[in-house]
């Protein structure tokens, strides 16, 4: 509807409805004008009517959707199906080009316009999270394991040929460990630190010494996590920076779900500026809600972010960027800001309810004041702690629990299972477990051998205060019941301090 | 509207309504017994109303959609903008685990079944398209480049560690070389052979000979190239993995969009029946009319393509999963069968259509009977080829040229571009291009020195009979403008023999 | 994306790809703008791209859809469920104001753009369907039963007060009875003639007659029917409109499915050239294929087609309009014009059919060459003419016959049902039906005592190929098992002449 | 998935997890058994997912989605556009059958399904808002207005047939007048009364004296209004009630837009029970936030309701049904409570903050307790009333004022407009409207002269906050730019008492 068409318009509907129509359809165009001239997130997030417009005139911008379009390449992204087509709006020829997938398409202004804002409305939500210092930002089609692998696989480059060994503060998790292995690098595992009051950290002292024996020019790079379970704390990112920038040696921060916690942004945003940090990489749909699929990687020198686009070979998915576009446009600066917000305030409540139900079982919470996202209890005097997980994810009738998974499998995970009637020992011996070549005692918890089980439970980005009430009142019924159980066993409790 | 539902609605709606109804909505529910207990694509395309069904099914398996569900994990894949949700059919928690990228997933029992099953019916579309000897096949949410670079590191630990050659008779597209690259391996390009006729080749001596002086300790594998643009012709493939078979090396079969085409087809399944072929490399928007985002990899051996999965690190996003998923049910074995003949049919009308314009200008095909995709014709008498992709892509007013883009591009391309009136000497000498550390001269046509400039266009699944039409009206307009300005500047024409 | 916007596009995305998508984008709008300046259907049907983005542009006309809209009136198109108006695609306003349903509303512009350009795009569709003497159409929302009572409401101001008959040859369908009740008038029902060849037409003497009994002024009108089951045919619309013409009074043509019929066309159309014709009344699913709910009220009289809109009282619902409005422009003229060429072919290869299945079974298409939309063909061998729908319709396990219910129904409906073998005279007395206070012997076959039972069956348009296939196919096997119990029971046959 | 299929899924993901997928499907499930037995809202309202499902199930039990279907009938719901299509859930067939909107159709499980349902949930929504005795409703896809006109028409069969006068007490809002005259009837409008205090109400008197004077046997009924426009307040519903049921003639009570309002329920449920009410008519738009096209008719008596249905004449769109049932499923009983209250508070606050705006500008709130939905303030010191409307609804750049035209619009109908400088003489000879042949002095009002210009503004359900203080704000700055000019033109003020 430019002026012309409003013009003729007025021709079937009075005038000056028209008039005031055609300010209102105005008022939709500023709003695109601002997001290609400041391209920054915008200060209020867009209605659904908005988004979808810009996503249909994009989508007129792709060749497969022109008027009388006529295809004679191998790939001209014709849709089979009406749904797929309509699904993805039409933007069908994906992102990147064989050399880069941060290049613009010919056969696709509008799929590239849109992978290009998206870029610029990641960095903008990088800088609100607090990650300033992150000057470049590439969003991936990778989620967080492969966008790790190509990060590496970019550094191959500017370290020596022989640079081969990645040197990894110990988390157990499977993703980091076989993007080192997936990307043909070594990886050299840094045990990590149980300190007394049950926390398990980096150890820097250790991480320092590995450099010297190992050698910086056998070294690609250290890999630090930023975002982790408890009873494990996130590393210190910025001790490690200073360490690669004083060795030489790369630095990569797996910052999975990190963003979505200001201190662990303020500390990885520290590190770039006190040492060495060559990228930062941070999923999307673990900090920004949207599905599987993509991650952003980040750092203070665009050149090298830039080759970790031109290292990623031929063109990819459009989905995890269209996602990510479509809900950064929804929620704007301001929504963006109010979910960090609630979550930091979640967290708080989350933390402290979860204590209080612990103690009120005879458990108690493992104080790691350095993972505000992931918090554990002890499950010392419950006899089968596996069950717990059980537990809170069957739930009889209720679906309230299935989602609880996670924490039981964290419980079953912690292996430690120290049960309360001396029992346990068969099951305390944590058996080997072997990820990407190295092997692992006590698989789960980070350690070789945690002194007791425990539960963990996150409380992530988007999570309601509803969810935390119903998974207290859960977790409450669930101790009751092995208090039950215990009572009528009655087995003596000897709960040992941790 | 299980019985016990459709018994209450007849209290609503007279019962012999509501029985006819009932069976009509079995007849739904056997279309997915049918699918579960074969396997297999269903006889007959799906409609869209069936689809959309079992998506809503598989979705409230998933445990972010269940009733009631309560998220304390770190990825519960909430989804913040119902834009978002709608457009992923409410399934966010991706495909695969960290250890795998074919593993299902506690939380997403209805995600993990579209996953199981899209990959069953890729397997059954490879068998439809004539490659049963691949035994096994897995859905990747990565495009054909980073497929073929995942699938080179999960050779890795079958290979001896010094294996780090991959032999590569030479094609002229990047994303096959930088896969090598992002892999960590070193490319060694085997040149092509130029015949008299005009048809590039692959040199088998030339690689046999190269095999024998890298010695196989030192090969990972040889990487063919089943699809590719005219004048090129595919790959020997089966005498190259007799090679392989011969030497013990592994061999892979870049198979970008050549499933699409029988002939083609019939030359890799043999080749995995005479030879060695460790896993061959399809496109799904090349060969599916999905978007861009996908790759089917396959191999006689399942346990190697179940390698390549575990080799995936983290997981991924669903989408060229689901979009492959939708696409196969919509198509129906007897639809995609029907699509392939459709595809042969218009193939040789396009050839000779594209023959008979050229002919009319004074040029000539490009004899190339082993490419049964992409043509290319001479473009001898015409000035400047690159204006003929310009003009064929640019058009005027009308768009019908704009998907020409890769019919100029490729005139362009070519380098060679030997103009008629002598003139042409400083434009013949190729350039020098660098693409993953390689040098190439006359980058575009796969050999050093392409005797003429051409043009390319290919004719590919989906394509229908106004687009060759189309294509035709205005390729020969193009011609006659060029005669027009030849015949203004009066200069001679010398058409050398290609 | 308007000039200013591409701008700053190209500061994204290289400005010669901005500048083919911009071009591509003025082809969409150039669309629009035909449309508004031409206000006729579309020479060919719009793309669903296209319709979308004209929708999403209407709805930001909408000040519900306002930016920072507040509303403080009683009526402000909140909806409530993020679904609904998806689904109306946030056109809320519905249609019309409290005076009149062709109005436009303040608070819609778009609502009410998007409805005058239905009407005249459907005013268009009635001259490519041969109505050219319509000069003004209105599009109602309501089906054609209620349209017809607002048509006769609307003449109330026209005819003299104590005008309250309404003349109508009989058609044994109720709707239109009870349009005449509801709207306040009593009916006098002209019955037909039956003729030799078993057809049923109406009596123009008997009309002419009625006319001259009742007197002038105490007739509102008269209401032919231009389209009906076989084997009656369409009124003698113009000898009607000569009548009405003559006596002064109204004369309203219900062509509920009519539009569809060339020749059926052409004689509404040459009635409103040589006698008279207030309205004419169509359906917009049953002509059109949309969902239930519209119909099209023309008439060679403007003034009296506005006072139509006029009687409305209120708003409505812009359903009906928007599924016509997206229907006409997603049809274009050339596929209104393909579709009725195809059920023109269509039919006369249906009737053919009909005519040799039932020619097979020892029955006998009945010839009414004056109705090709419905056929009938007689039922006199089968012994029980009420089982040949339920079959048709029952179908075992086949859901092909559940649309064949009509026929069953027809058949059913016929009632006379002279059974083959003599028994069929208790059912030969045809029970008394009840409708709008009017009393009918045979009620379905629009005549007292139809000679024989018969079975009807439609050909309307988007009728294909395959469903005349199918349903000869089904209606063999029927006729097969009828004979084959017939045999069983070796009962004689006694066929009579119609 | 019924048990068949999830135990063929378990063959390809584990079955633990399918088993908690089929709990999790069988709670869907649960709720549409839930919904079948009890036939009213669900406690809690749907998520959008089962509203989805739920109708996905009902269209594939209307035969137009019957797998294999073969249609032979003169309506078969084809639908041409596959947008439209999905826009209606493919449900096609409309609703109600030629003799009876609220009539099952054979072809239409689905349809009939949603429809008989919608109608149980309009039932008890009405429950839930307090109309308890109302024990029928019937949800018609017409508005208000042809909602009246409808129950007027079937209201004479039961009333002599020279009843055609409809004693009415006036309100100035045309549609239920064109009702009236729609169905074919005589109104005879009662004036109101004004009191003192400005408000405006109806005189039972008149009423009462105008049965008496006409004879109960030429009145058809009384039609009262209870939600209109202040300073006119709701009739005396259970006043005209008693009369009618004296007098032993019908009463129809528009109730618009008053379901919203406890205060105005209460009411028609008590006349319900202490007089005669043979209808209520009520808009689905104004009282539960869907499109406008529907409205629900209620009454003590079903089988008057049903009569209703039964005078519709042929089928309708089932649009308005749809989206009522879809709306009121994803409100629930709790959402629409929680609306009604919602609502309430916000109106109190409005007319606090309205009465504080206009004395903070020298006018004051039109004290009319009985309306709590519509609120008047004076507009005694502004020198052209006309422009507050105006200046409202224009507002510069930006929209907030758009959707305030119906105050605007009020402003400027209520056309006393008795400006403040003595020149208001000639603008206070209200003008006189003819509406449906009766002639109105100052209509808007609906009273003859009104003493001042006012303007009303209206907190109907769904406001929010927001809107309020907007709407306060802008009013606010249009008072000050009025004193300004005011100032300016330094004219004497001479605002009388009302």
């Amino acid at each position: 509807m430019d002026k012309k068409n409003l013009q003729l318009a007025a021709g079937l509907v009075k005038p000056t409805y028209i008039a005031q129509a055609g300010q209102a359809l105005n008022s939709r165009h500023n709003l695109v004008t601002a997001l290609l001239a400041n391209r920054r997130l915008p200060p209020t997030g867009w209605d659904e009517a908005t988004i979808e417009y810009l996503l249909s005139e994009l989508a007129m911008m792709d060749s497969n959707n022109f008027l009388g379009n006529v295809g004679v390449g191998e790939r001209e992204a014709r849709i089979f199906c009406p749904l797929v087509a309509r699904r993805c709006f039409r933007l069908a020829h994906g992102v990147g080009r064989s050399g880069d997938i941060a290049e613009v398409q010919p056969k696709a202004a509008g799929s590239s316009l849109m992978s290009a804002l998206c870029a610029c409305l990641a960095r903008d939500a990088l800088r609100v999270a607090g990650l300033a210092n992150a000057r470049a930002a590439l969003v991936l089609p990778l989620a967080t394991g492969m966008a790790l692998a190509l990060t590496l696989a970019a550094l191959r480059g500017s370290r020596p040929p022989g640079a081969r060994l990645v040197l990894w503060p110990r988390v157990d998790q499977k993703s980091c460990l076989k993007a080192i292995a997936t990307a043909g690098f070594t990886p050299i595992m840094i045990p990590n630190i149980l300190d007394d009051s049950g926390v398990v950290r980096m150890d820097a002292a250790a991480l320092s010494a590995a450099i010297e024996a190992h050698g910086a020019d056998r070294i690609l790079c250290v890999v630090t996590t930023a975002s982790c379970f408890a009873p494990r704390v996130r590393d210190d990112v910025d001790v490690a920076a200073r360490l690669c920038a004083r060795a030489g040696i790369a630095h990569v921060v797996n910052n999975a779900y990190g963003l979505q916690c200001r201190a662990t942004t303020a500390l990885v945003n520290r590190a770039m500026a006190v040492g060495r940090v060559d990228a930062v990489v941070q999923s999307t749909d673990k900090n920004f809600m949207v599905p599987v699929g993509g991650a952003i990687v980040c750092g203070p020198d665009a050149a090298f972010i830039a080759r970790v686009g031109k290292t990623y070979a031929g063109r990819a998915s459009s989905a995890p960027a269209l996602d990510l576009f479509i809900t950064l446009l929804s929620m704007g600066a301001d929504g963006y800001r109010r979910l960090l917000d609630e979550r930091e305030a979640r967290a708080k409540e989350f933390r402290a309810a979860l204590a209080a139900c612990a103690a009120a079982a005879g458990e108690a919470l493992i104080a790691a004041p350095d993972n505000t996202i992931s918090f554990a209890i002890t499950l010392r005097r419950v006899r089968d702690p596996r069950r717990v997980g059980a537990a809170l994810s069957g739930g009889g009738a209720t679906s309230a629990a299935a989602a609880a998974a996670s924490a039981g499998a964290a419980a079953v995970a912690s292996g430690a299972a120290a049960d309360d009637d001396g029992a346990a020992a068969a099951v305390a011996v944590p058996a080997v477990t072997t990820v990407a070549g190295l092997e692992f005692r006590g698989y789960g918890s980070s350690v070789d051998e945690y002194p007791c089980a425990y539960l963990t439970a996150a409380c992530a980005i988007g999570m309601r205060q509803a969810d935390t009430d119903e998974f207290i009142a859960r977790l409450s019924k669930v101790f009751a019941e092995a208090q039950k159980q215990r009572g009528r066993s009655a087995a003596p409790c000897a709960a040992a301090a941790v």
